[in-house]
């Protein structure tokens, strides 16, 4: 044969792969790097994986739904504004959903555009699809620049809202204002939407280039099952199914989807427990410890520590990082920004695990 | 906005989508088209799903091994050869596989090469990676040109054995005579290798351009939990993880394929069950009906059916198949290929199935 590295397309030869938090196997960690959800998912989920197991899992044997087609109707039901079926797509995690979006629109010749700092996976995507990027820059405000991202050229531009790794939600005013100028597809990242005051869906009807992708791993509890959607004009909808496996999502997980979405009152009383866990640890940490924190309207806290000298600043956060780690405490820190470098982001978990930490700050502070 | 047309990549507008085999939802059907396995899988399988269901479904809140490192050392060890966790990469079914394998290799000035008539979804992948193609025709003999393959020109050459949708199996020294003097990267595709005389697996340490590819749909009666797997060197994994979605595989999928690989004893009593029941009714179509049938080492039967006045062709194959149709019996029909046209293939089912398939047979044969 020849060299591998003759035959492997040039663009591949050189891509660095996403890096995914660490999934620590063993127990015993206080896990907070990855915003899962603390408490389990609606007991309706593990019935309906039951049901669909029946005696011997004798339905494995067959292909799921190719199309998904039970669960995209509920998904346009539970989002109204007159959505149906023909307006979502489900994924293998919405991060399918946004491979398929670049795969859609991104090219050598095609730029996508983002945010810097937004979730790190789509200039991976962009790169595995060989595309031209167009990358416009966060200041500290973090403050939507809405000509830069009209202007930007790029043919789809993914959005982030509320943003991670900040917190930071942008208004449906000023998503409005990007959609009316940008003549591209804008991708509305609301991985985080569940946690926050407004989301974009009523945009949808007015807006045929606006693509919102969601996912169950965050709100729903169940990053361990892989579903996401889109929700889009019929047209996009159309094309994603082009270029989407046909049996993309397995028998079990629509199951699980399905159930989990049909029980959305469980999930209020948990996101609202979540929300409330999150601004007392933020009030607290404001307060008490003088840290500079984004408001959030996320499952997350995106907080810039300051030592007992009063410093700020990336090494402040990776001693930061570093202590909770020897305490198995994991969180996130985004080392390879100057915006993101000096804060770490940690994910709000149950209240024992919040007192945990708030214990471990108390700690790293009088050392 | 601009014009959706004017915002999609070219080549993406005029993609066609991969049609999979009918999958209806309602119950009464013979169901034969898409070689599902008859029976069900593992009693392990629904074991190991309510395991990692527990109670509540708590662990689901948590993301699922990025790698499926369990699954990945347990594949290594089914197939023997000197194979390690390193040689391993598990698919969100093993069309995720031959997606991921075309992204590495498959570009405009990079031809991606396949047979025809073989697995259809090859030129969609390639089609949606804005690839070439270079394509061999089979003669009706369904003889591996050798030669030919080898001087294609292809990065990448996909190779289905047991060919679909024919059954036809290439042997090994096909195989390594192919490998001996193509200079691209080979991938075969063992759907139905466990159906099969040889599988490709003892040539892998002798080719490191040669990749095979499994699924847990066929055999392993998993097409409901989409897991399926590559077998190929190490340097050939690491670049297929980097396009791989970090979680690709969901946690009870995981759980499920790995008990399935862990009780093979059972399937191999299904496998023999199933190469019988094949076997009797090729004999029988052969024998009784005169019918030409390739001769198969796969779980299905591909067949040209000839009808009362000693008639065979495309619109032969195509009565027959309506007429199954409207006795609720799916086969599948592949009328865009002349050397397929004239066929259907039969997946191989349960005595009750192949016993209402014949009767079928022969009450169209009487009309």
């Amino acid at each position: 044969m020849s060299d591998l590295s003759a035959l492997v397309l040039p663009h591949i030869a050189k891509l660095h792969a996403y890096t995914p938090g660490l999934q620590p196997t063993e127990s015993g960690w206080v896990k907070l790097n990855t915003n899962e959800c603390p408490y389990p998912p609606s007991p309706r989920v593990a019935e309906a994986v039951r049901a669909e197991l029946a005696d011997d899992g004798e339905r494995l044997r067959l292909y799921p739904n190719p199309k998904a087609t039970p669960l995209r109707q509920l998904v346009a039901k539970i989002n109204g504004h007159g959505l149906s079926e023909a307006n979502v797509l489900i994924g293998n995690g919405s991060d399918d959903v946004l491979n398929l979006l670049v795969r859609l629109f991104g090219g050598p010749a095609a730029a996508t555009g983002f945010m810097l700092p937004s979730y790190s996976l789509y200039p991976v995507l962009v790169a595995i699809n060989d595309g031209a990027t167009t990358v416009i820059e966060f200041d500290r405000s973090m403050k939507l620049p809405v000509a830069k991202i009209a202007a930007s050229g790029a043919r789809a531009f993914f959005l982030t809202s509320p943003n991670a790794p900040t917190g930071v939600a942008f208004t449906n005013a000023e998503l409005a204002a990007v959609l009316d100028q940008f003549p591209g597809v804008l991708v509305v990242d609301e991985a985080y939407a569940p946690f926050a005051e407004q989301n974009a869906v009523p945009l949808l009807a007015r807006y045929p280039n606006l693509v919102i992708t969601r996912t169950l791993s965050k709100a729903h509890a169940l990053a361990g099952i892989r579903v996401g959607y889109a929700l889009a004009s019929a047209a996009i909808i159309e094309l994603l199914d082009r270029v989407r496996d046909s049996y993309n999502v397995n028998r079990l997980s629509q199951a699980a989807a399905f159930a989990a979405l049909s029980d959305l009152g469980y999930y209020d009383a948990i996101i609202g427990k979540i929300i409330r866990t999150r601004d007392y640890w933020v009030g607290e940490w404001e307060e008490k410890f003088g840290w500079f924190i984004y408001p959030t309207q996320t499952n997350f806290v995106f907080a810039e520590p300051k030592n007992a000298r009063g410093e700020t600043g990336p090494a402040v956060a990776k001693s930061l990082y570093e202590f909770l780690l020897s305490r198995k405490i994991l969180v996130r820190a985004f080392p390879s920004h100057a915006l993101t470098a000096p804060f770490l982001r940690i994910s709000v978990g149950s209240d024992d695990e919040m007192f945990a930490v708030n214990t471990a700050f108390e700690a790293w502070l009088a050392t």
